[in-house]
């Protein structure tokens, strides 16, 4: 159950560096109650909302690589999340974000109902 | 159910605003696998490092004002989250925090379990 869990967390991942919008539409719940917050930006709620964020950020053009540590799993019937460091690195910078991504189990498939990441303030 | 929820994520900000460390203790599960991230801070992870963060933070004796505005709640089973948010006013600052908040019912009551917030840049 964790494996499957895990296994759609690092999707969301793959999706984000590689830019891929049909793998990221196909991980998320298109449902209104989704909702995702990038660091520094107000909470998007809806797919609709959210998936236009993808579609800015994919547009960007700027390939981003995540490094994941810390990585916590909790799974409570048929809703689970992660709790995690991200720890980017783009170009010559790099930096961590702590975000947390919650699933909720449909059809057998852990689909992404709510992502947040804020970045960490260097100590 | 959603009431009761709604109650229990009043309940964090009204021990939030009155600094009250029991009423914060009696909200949180206590548990490993609960995690808080304050805004800029890294995730904290299981509730001895949670509540030592509360203490820290009520320690600082600057009185914080919540005024909750988009209050998005979600129940799915034993699980439920309230994406809203924080307008903030501390003194003569006044700023917005998106956050999220995850409860776990146990024994019938709707427990914190996650906390994330982060503040919004100014557009």
């Amino acid at each position: 159950m964790v494996d499957a869990l895990l296994e759609a967390n690092d999707a969301f991942y793959r999706a984000f560096e590689q830019a891929d919008l049909d793998a990221m539409s196909d991980l998320w719940l298109h449902e209104d109650h989704v909702a995702c917050t990038h660091p520094g930006w107000a909470t998007l709620h809806g797919w609709g909302a959210v998936s236009a964020s993808w579609v800015a950020l994919f547009s960007g053009g700027r390939p981003m690589q995540f490094i994941l540590t810390q990585v916590r799993p909790t799974v409570v019937g048929d809703v689970a999340w992660v709790a995690l460091d991200e720890n980017l690195i783009a170009g010559d910078d790099a930096h961590t974000v702590a975000a947390v991504n919650v699933f909720q189990r449909v059809g057998g498939r852990w689909r992404m109902v709510l992502h947040h990441g804020s970045g960490v303030a260097s100590a």
